[in-house]
């Protein structure tokens, strides 16, 4: 293939999968797969030649927003503030957590889950980047010396798992976990 | 039937049952129906008279942990420490939850889960139950006035769900419902 068709189909395969999160967040994992070609102005045939199912396509959504939260700890890494570093990022675990489970109901039809969307490969990933964001609030002072960054998104996977079948999941997960960081103490 | 045959069946009910959670317990879902029998001192066509399947029997297993649950509530009301007492109901919120969630995937492959085991219906009942030790807690300015049985509730449910398939399901569940009461704050 020569050099120029390989940089279209790189191009496609981005703007597809760019415009397939788009569509995936505002319609689930049932997504069209024909409204996506046509936003992303390429062909049915286009789409099936990157993805050829659309459990492929829902895989690589998965990856690139697993890939953006690991990034999203790098970057918040350099807050002056590391509690809100830390509780920022954790937003962002909780609004990837709810959006994988909706890919994995949806897939849970046809079979296994897809890797990428298993909590525990999540949590190892995902794990591993929100380590020095932790260490940092820990060591400010800021957040409890007791939790690990794996007890944090065991509880956020409880949460999301516990409030799926609501009316407004993220929200119901988001409200869970601000308890959570708050305590039962009274609070002063 | 006459008053001491039926007087026998109910003896027979009770014992058959009181054995078959004790079994279910150390045994899980699928505990020896020969060897409950065998415990009650009764036969196995005893058994299949009170329970005609091993679906019937988990059930009433299920439904007695749920009315001890609802009993316990009542009893630890009166208690001094409303914090404590609340905390300590809670914990065996978490016990029967590890319990049932076992059930329920031990049935599920027979089909729907019984409504005994599922935690809408559950939770509704216990909601009920814990309603009077949170609101003497609260009051007592011992918990915070942000949260509802229903939040505790959800937020056991999700724990357990998260921890389930942890090598001790029930010290995994307990931890991180320690962490959620502590909060994140760090600890003076």
């Amino acid at each position: 293939m020569p050099e120029r068709q390989r940089a279209d189909a790189r191009r496609n395969y981005a703007r597809i999968l760019a415009v397939a999160e788009d569509e995936v967040a505002a319609h689930g994992a049932g997504a069209s797969l024909e409204q996506i070609a046509r936003v992303a102005g390429v062909g049915s045939a286009t789409v099936r030649r990157h993805f050829p199912t659309r459990r492929a396509l829902l895989e690589a959504v998965s990856q690139k927003q697993m890939r953006a939260l690991c990034a999203r700890a790098q970057d918040l890494t350099g807050e002056s503030d590391s509690r809100s570093a830390l509780l920022e990022w954790l937003g962002d675990v909780i609004a990837y957590s709810v959006s994988a489970r909706g890919l994995a109901a949806a897939l849970a039809y046809e079979g296994a889950m897809p890797d990428s969307v298993h909590e525990n490969s999540c949590s190892a990933m995902v794990e591993q980047a929100g380590e020095p964001l932790l260490r940092r609030a820990v060591e400010d002072g800021a957040v409890t010396t007791d939790v690990t960054v794996a007890d944090l998104i065991t509880l956020i996977v409880g949460i999301v798992l516990a409030t799926e079948h609501r009316p407004d999941p993220a929200a119901a997960a988001n409200r869970l976990f601000r308890l959570t960081v708050a305590g039962l103490n009274p609070q002063h």
